[in-house]
């Protein structure tokens, strides 16, 4: 080996970062969302970043991990799964009901540390290939293709978070109607050339958003276009809008709870269904494929444990012919990179992946990520190929050290509660 | 990147390698087998060596493979799949019935160019590996294990080829009974150290077979025991032979054909059944794995199309509550040093892995891989860890070159009908 490619530090640097008022069925986005920056270094000085959920129960995971990494080399990424069981898990963490931060699915001990993981996986590729000079995806097995789609990922917001309420302003203004989500669908395309497009549903009563949908049809007529209400609807209800919105649906995503419901659901529609709620975990998959519950499984590196495990996910979905994609949450350029990295090795990617990216002013890197005509060029500099700008890292890492704790554990409930003190978490299905 | 890894050169040297008259139930094997070297090169002179089957319709498909590979860069590992789809193959040869060289089920295009391709993807990562300074194991994520742990492949067998063949002679001796099985066996012991026992079946009838698996029983009390008849049993005998070698078998190796039978036998037997003729592609999974008609998929790089392929196949494997192993035909150490790499790379890999390697005296290296303690060591060196001897290799294609064209397509029936002119392949299932 050219280097010594040993891990001596390890540096953890948990973030706030700005998001706008963005509506969901569990309530809306807090003003600022935790995430957790992950640095590396190697005897050698080369350092490697990664990116994960920031908040506490993820700290507290990603803490002994990082004190178990120091003395191995970041080659040995195989290794990390179990080092990761290793890591003690504080059951009353798992426990915690509601997962506002995501409305991504079951939540285990094993699913937690996963999401630790990633992080430190992309970190040690990144350290990798800046060591060897090789790209990530190389180190993925090489892209195949140069650019990677993503959706302009649509949602109900506010014009601002609510009075009163410490937030950076955002210039998309208000979406509250079909008018309302056309409009910022318009700004999608004019800013970042997106082509598909998802909608983020649940938020209100289904005909509205059928409504929504429709009006995004008839002004950009033959695009793909997607509705996700994570869960909030009965099978009857799902079925009813796979009927009205099937012309025009690309995919209906998580319409209903569970894989016993979604392949109902599945069974009663020919609009392909699509998750990052039903299967988010290698253990669900058995059950979720052999009853045909899911036609489109929405990936997440962060939970799915990786980036090769992405590429394991993307080859199981192949084999039983289940379409792959990309499930995103608020996030920042490195996961970004990190997710174009892997999305350009898979080849049967065949959706627009979804990003929040554009959601996101605020960023941790000397140059952020672009999208041209809806795509990132998959970047072909040694390792992730973004740099950290220290100085953004240290402010959004001082709003952490600042808060009082109130926004370190995302919680899109109590933020609605701000605005509607009666708000409760909505029963599901709620529809 | 350190060095220009671009392919410039690629060499296909085919060989006949000796091989003992090993009985199975097409037939025995040849005197000399045939098996093809790839090498490439790149700009900086940096080689790479890759090792697959070498009957004449895997080097019609090598010779448009390598002439594509030129100009590609060995990390583009990913891209040699839509390649492989460029090749065209000459559909009379996917006809070809009976597979005598490997008795390793389903016969297509697709599986005969990822036959190849896996060659050309072992050579690719060797490079890659020696340009980088990096063992291979290294770029498929790192090593979980110091060790591959193999199993003894027993086989039924004459002292030597019919008389008037020219053939190299082996020190083995006979086994064509239990006596001579479990000397066999003992042999293996003594030089290799190994503690699994897998007897090639499907040569004489069942109760025969029975009788040698007993008598490995006796004499080596508590190892794990394989029989593997390749297919030659109805469901009935299948059953029966299960239920009365249940107590003392590891698994029961492909005791009928098909996804259907073997199904059927998993459904009436508690026994594990392993395979590497009824799950050998990723085609073949989903009916195989939802019917519950394998617990062990064998998996073999050559086939399934190298070694990253080879991780997905465990991914799927695992994902499935499905074991792994490797399937193994005659090879040499090039190809024993690309398993060993993978296989140390598979957390899900519990069951030691067979390997014929034993069984040739020949190979191509400058230094053969050994077994200690019935396991290859890992190698740390960088790529694959072996280095070709050009005078050996020279030899073994020296003998290609002079034969007459009757070994370089690996026929079992025809090699028997040098000893007994009325041979034929017997009717499926045989007992």
């Amino acid at each position: 080996m050219h280097s010594d490619l040993t891990i001596t530090d390890v540096r953890l640097t948990p973030v706030l970062v700005a998001d706008p008022p963005l509506l969901n069925t569990q309530g809306v986005h807090q003003p600022y969302t935790p995430r957790l920056i992950v640095e590396l270094v190697t005897a050698d000085g080369v350092t490697g970043v990664g990116e994960t959920y920031g908040d506490t129960k993820y700290l507290e995971l990603a803490r002994p991990f990082a004190e178990r990494l120091k003395g191995r080399r970041v080659g040995d990424l195989n290794g990390l799964f179990s080092l990761a069981d290793e890591v003690a898990v504080d059951a009353s963490r798992v426990r915690d009901a509601v997962d506002v931060g995501g409305l991504r699915g079951v939540q285990s001990a094993d699913k937690l540390r996963l999401s630790v993981l990633s992080a430190f996986e992309v970190a040690c590729l990144d350290a990798l290939g800046k060591a060897l000079g090789l790209p990530v995806h190389v180190l993925l097995g090489g892209r195949v293709r140069d650019t990677v789609e993503y959706s302009a990922y649509l949602f109900y917001k506010w014009a601002g978070h609510p009075e009163g309420v410490a937030a950076e302003p955002d210039d998309w203004g208000a979406a509250l109607d079909p008018a309302g989500v056309v409009e910022q669908a318009r700004k999608f395309t004019e800013r970042y050339g997106f082509t598909s497009f998802k909608l983020k549903g649940g938020v209100f009563p289904p005909d509205e958003e059928i409504a929504a949908v429709r009006a995004l049809a008839q002004a950009f007529p033959g695009h793909p276009l997607r509705l996700d209400p994570n869960g909030a609807w009965s099978v009857e209800t799902s079925v009813k809008v796979a009927e009205e919105l099937g012309d025009v649906l690309e995919y209906l995503e998580d319409p209903a709870l569970g894989t016993a419901a979604m392949a109902e659901v599945a069974a009663r529609t020919r609009v392909p269904l699509a998750t990052n709620m039903c299967v988010t975990t290698f253990a669900e998959i058995k059950e979720a494929f052999t009853r045909d519950a899911v036609q489109v499984v929405l990936s997440d590196h962060h939970y799915w444990g990786g980036l090769r495990n992405t590429q394991h996910l993307a080859a199981v979905c192949r084999t039983f012919g289940v379409g792959v994609s990309m499930h995103s949450n608020t996030h920042l350029g490195v996961s970004l990179a990190a997710m174009t990295h892997v999305a350009s090795t898979v080849p049967n990617l065949h959706h627009a992946c979804d990003s929040h990216y554009p959601w996101q002013a605020e960023d941790v890197l000397t140059e952020r990520l672009t999208f041209q005509g809806g795509t990132v060029a998959v970047p072909d500099a040694p390792g992730l190929g973004v740099h950290l700008d220290r100085d953004r890292l240290a402010a959004l890492h001082r709003r952490w050290l600042d808060d009082d704790g109130s926004l370190r554990d995302r919680d899109d409930a109590a933020a609605m509660r701000v605005a509607d003190p009666g708000w409760q978490t909505p029963p599901t299905p709620r529809w």
